[in-house]
């Protein structure tokens, strides 16, 4: 049985600064004739699982104008263009910029945030050995965000009342539980 | 301190099938001046982790055309339209049109998968009790699966080899790390 879908056209919709937005007219294998493909090529991100000396976790509350609401989240950004084979450095600016903290950063996983439309990909890494930056660099202009350290049962008390929805940070939790929980 | 980023102008740049994308002119909350967002609108998904009689974890293969490769996935698949309200229903027919299995399916959470620019939800299910269906419900004309049932050892072979990379999977192996395996 074969599985590709082999792309006749691609028509591009949009080309944002963030987004790109195309639609595939694509040969179905096995003989099954056409399809249509919309899809978003993003280019990926990266988070960190911070876990303060005191053994709490470090979440965002910032607002998502996707779901035009707050949302607690371990911090995360975009990687920028020209940035892969550098995702750690990225993953450490992003820390420092959100939350004040640099730390020993390890890499732990990697996975596909949409992957029925979209190529996202985010790194995830645990950041141990937090410290404090007297100076840290300043967050992004157009980012109010808001930093918690926050015990593993409250956070699982915010996955329960809902105010924590964020898929990579429900990954987190799980890792800390499985992983990390003493 | 506010979070909340106003509307001032929004722009429809595609209206697909599945996915709609949008530019706002947000006007950033505490006086901070104005940003664009590019926005994602999609009508939300189901998936389940289905687990057999024999503790085997079910996944489908596939191709993925937004990374132009294979993909081993938990079954899954968009709400239609009007769908809201009867996501279980959604999800059991989903299970049944991808996998041949009818089963109990219980509730465990939802989470946004990329919520930095796209409102997908997805609904996550356990399924359990699971029966083959003589003549189950057809697949999709424009979906190629293979259906695998696998133990949670080998499903984390196919992560730690990255044959396994897409969130909700992982989210759903975690899962059944904490709360199922025996």
């Amino acid at each position: 049985m074969a599985f590709e879908e082999k792309t006749l056209k691609r028509e591009t919709v949009f080309e944002g600064q963030l987004l790109t937005v195309v639609v595939d007219d694509v040969a179905l294998p096995n003989g099954l004739g056409q399809s249509k493909r919309e899809l978003v090529f993003h280019s990926g991100a990266v988070a960190t699982l911070a876990v303060t000396p005191e053994d709490k976790i470090i979440l965002v509350k910032q607002y998502r104008k996707a779901i035009e609401g707050i949302s607690y989240e371990i911090p995360a950004g975009k990687l920028e263009v020209g940035e892969a084979g550098s995702e750690k450095e990225a993953a450490a600016r992003e820390l420092e910029e959100e939350t004040g903290y640099t730390g020993a950063l390890t890499f732990l996983y990697e996975f596909y945030t949409a992957i029925g439309f979209c190529n996202e990909k985010i790194k995830l890494y645990l950041a141990t050995h937090l410290n404090k930056v007297p100076n840290p660099l300043p967050q992004d202009e157009d980012e109010v965000l808001e930093v918690l350290e926050l015990s593993y049962q409250d956070c699982m008390d915010m996955v329960a009342s809902g105010h924590i929805q964020d898929a990579k940070t429900i990954m987190a939790l799980q890792y800390y539980a499985l992983h990390i929980r003493k």
